[in-house]
Order: C-alpha cells, then sequence, then structure tokens
C-alpha cells in the first residue's frame, strides 16, 4: 500500500473523533449526560449483533453493522436532528448527503466509495439491511424514553399516538416483533402517566 | 424466538449502556474531555474497518470487529486499567475473567458464548483476528498522544524506550505496517520534547 493511501486513511480516523462531540437529545439510562453520537453509534453496532434474529428479512448483520457505525458521520458537518421537532427534512437532507461526499472523500477512493454507498442505503432504507438497521436507530431511543420515566417525550410533551406514529411505521418495517414489545412498553408508559 | 429470549437480549443491551460511563485516560483529539470506553470502541471498530489492510496476516474483519465492539465491556465491572501505571495485571485478568462471565452471562446461551469466546480469544491474542485487534487497541491511544502533544505519556512521565517497549511489540505483531509509521511519529514527537 503506499504511504499516501495511509495517510488518508489516518486522516479520516482523526476527522471522525468529532463525532464524539455531538450531542443527542437522548440521555443514559442512568440519566447523567446526554448521549453522543459515537457511543450511539457503537450501542445500535451491538444492537444490531444482539437482535439480528428479530429482523423483518434476511439481513446481513455485517453490513447492518457496518451501516450502523457509520450512519451518523454526517453530523459531524451537520449536527444532530431532533425526531421531536427540529429544522426541515429537506433541507437537512441535502446537508447531510453534501457532508458525507465531503467526509467520505477524505478516503481513498474505494474505500470512500464503500461507506458512501452503505450510507446511501441506509438513507434510502429500501433494502433488508437498511430497514433493520433504521428500525434499530428507532427501537434504541424509544427504549431508552421508557427506561427513563418518558425522557424527550416528556421533555416535548409527545402523546402516545404521536409516539405511534414516529416510531411504528419504521420499526415495524425493520424489525415487526420489536415493535409488538414496544408497543406493550408505549401503552404501559402513558396509562401510568394518565394515572 | 421464546419472550423470555428477547428479555435477556434487552436486559444485556441496557446493561452495557453503563460503558458510555467508564471513563479513559486518554483525551479526545480536542483535548474537551477524556474518552470514555463505548466511544473509544465504537472509534476501535472503524479502526479495523479503515486499516484492515495493514494487518499482519489475513484477517476476517468482520470478526475483528465485534471483538472489538465487546473487548472493554468487562470494564463495567473492573474499571479501565491503565497502561501506564496501575494495578497488578494478574488480579486484573482473573477480576476481568469474572465479569466476562456475568455480563455475558446475562445473554440467552449460545449468543453468551459466541461473545464470551470472542473475548477469550482477544485476551489470548494467539490468532491474527485477535492479534489485529489487538494492534489497534494499542495503536490508536498511540495516535491521540501523538496528536496532542503528548497526552498520557506527558501527564505520567514516560520516555521514548517505555513508549517504545510498551506499545512496539504489540502493534509490531498485528500491525507492521503501522508500527512502521509510530516509530516515525514517535521519534519526531520524543525530538521535538528534547528540543
Amino acid at each position: 500500500m503506499p504511504l499516501e493511501s495511509l495517510k488518508q486513511r489516518i486522516e479520516f480516523l482523526r476527522e471522525i473523533d468529532q463525532l464524539k462531540s455531538v450531542v443527542r437529545q437522548s440521555p443514559l439510562l442512568d440519566q447523567s449526560r446526554r448521549e453522543n453520537s459515537a457511543e450511539h453509534s457503537w450501542h445500535l453496532a451491538m444492537y444490531a449483533w444482539i437482535l439480528q434474529e428479530y429482523a423483518h428479512g434476511p439481513v446481513d448483520v455485517q453490513r447492518v453493522m457496518k451501516m450502523l457505525l457509520a450512519h451518523d458521520l454526517v453530523e459531524i458537518d451537520v449536527g444532530d436532528m431532533p425526531l421531536h421537532g427540529g429544522s426541515s427534512p429537506t433541507l437537512q437532507a441535502e446537508l447531510e448527503a453534501a457532508a458525507a461526499v465531503r467526509i467520505f472523500g477524505l478516503l481513498p477512493a474505494p474505500q470512500g466509495q464503500e461507506l458512501l454507498a452503505l450510507w446511501q442505503e441506509f438513507e434510502a432504507a429500501q433494502t433488508e439491511d437498511a430497514r433493520f438497521a433504521k428500525a434499530l436507530d428507532r427501537f434504541q431511543p424509544l427504549l431508552v424514553n421508557v427506561f427513563t420515566a418518558g425522557g424527550t417525550w416528556t421533555q416535548n410533551r409527545v402523546s402516545r399516538e404521536q409516539v405511534v406514529s414516529r416510531y411504528g411505521p419504521v420499526i415495524q418495517r425493520g424489525a415487526p416483533m420489536l415493535w409488538e414489545l414496544c408497543k406493550q412498553w408505549v401503552d404501559t408508559h402513558f396509562a401510568a402517566q394518565a394515572s
């Protein structure tokens, strides 16, 4: 391998250190602070590994894990877009596409292309791998909200109906059995809120 | 899949949220704070993906990535052991082995066994996959120290010779070309310190 190629890879690995400083809305489960996008990506890769049998269709779990490790790197340039409230989805998608080209473009061409293609596949959500990855990216924050007495739902006055419409279709499409569990959690959570 | 199995997996995924609160000695590259073991594990999986061509022998990069995602989970029970200074390695190894049994034991048996076996393989460092993973686990903090004006080396008054003996054999065995680059970085760093 030529030295130039190694230098490009090192430059990329240094650049993505910044993902550790992108703070998400979701708290840690112990509520000591908010989660950052790097540790979120780690956790989602673990979710994919551990929950692979609950995918809707046949998936290549290694590809799903790679997709999840890389899916938030665009946030280095554009930040995390909150699910509840936030800016225009169309504008955000344009900014993220430009960020993907810049960040994955730091790598030597064949490798940068592999990461860009995986990121685009995740965004398009048309393959079983991408749909499972998307489902987990919704499932994890839902779990966090359920186990932190409402988390971002309470903060943003999100109703049971909004939870079902914002999380349901994505989780159900990629991991229907997980959505069955979510419905029980959501019902229990909002019943307790109402009482 | 029986519901009991899903509940065990969820319990495991909740438990490992604690890795985000295990703080390492190494800083982030921007030196804004110290790194935690969850985001470190994310970064190492990315290192494996991006630097796979620099492994000493043929490796299964997917296994290496899984190994690195799971390698620090024992720290939930026993904390991070600093490379420079720190407690008895033998005692630490015993505590980590017990932690691995407890934490991976939260999972349904076949899956828990897969993670435990991968962790044991990483610790034993006898396979090409494990040696490459171990090399990256040394390479990343070395890179951080080089690009943060000495980082933990400066704090702990670590000499050039100590750096070479503590990082060299592990990186050279798993990723010899990366060690060639490290030697240049280390020489430049300590030459600048001396001048």
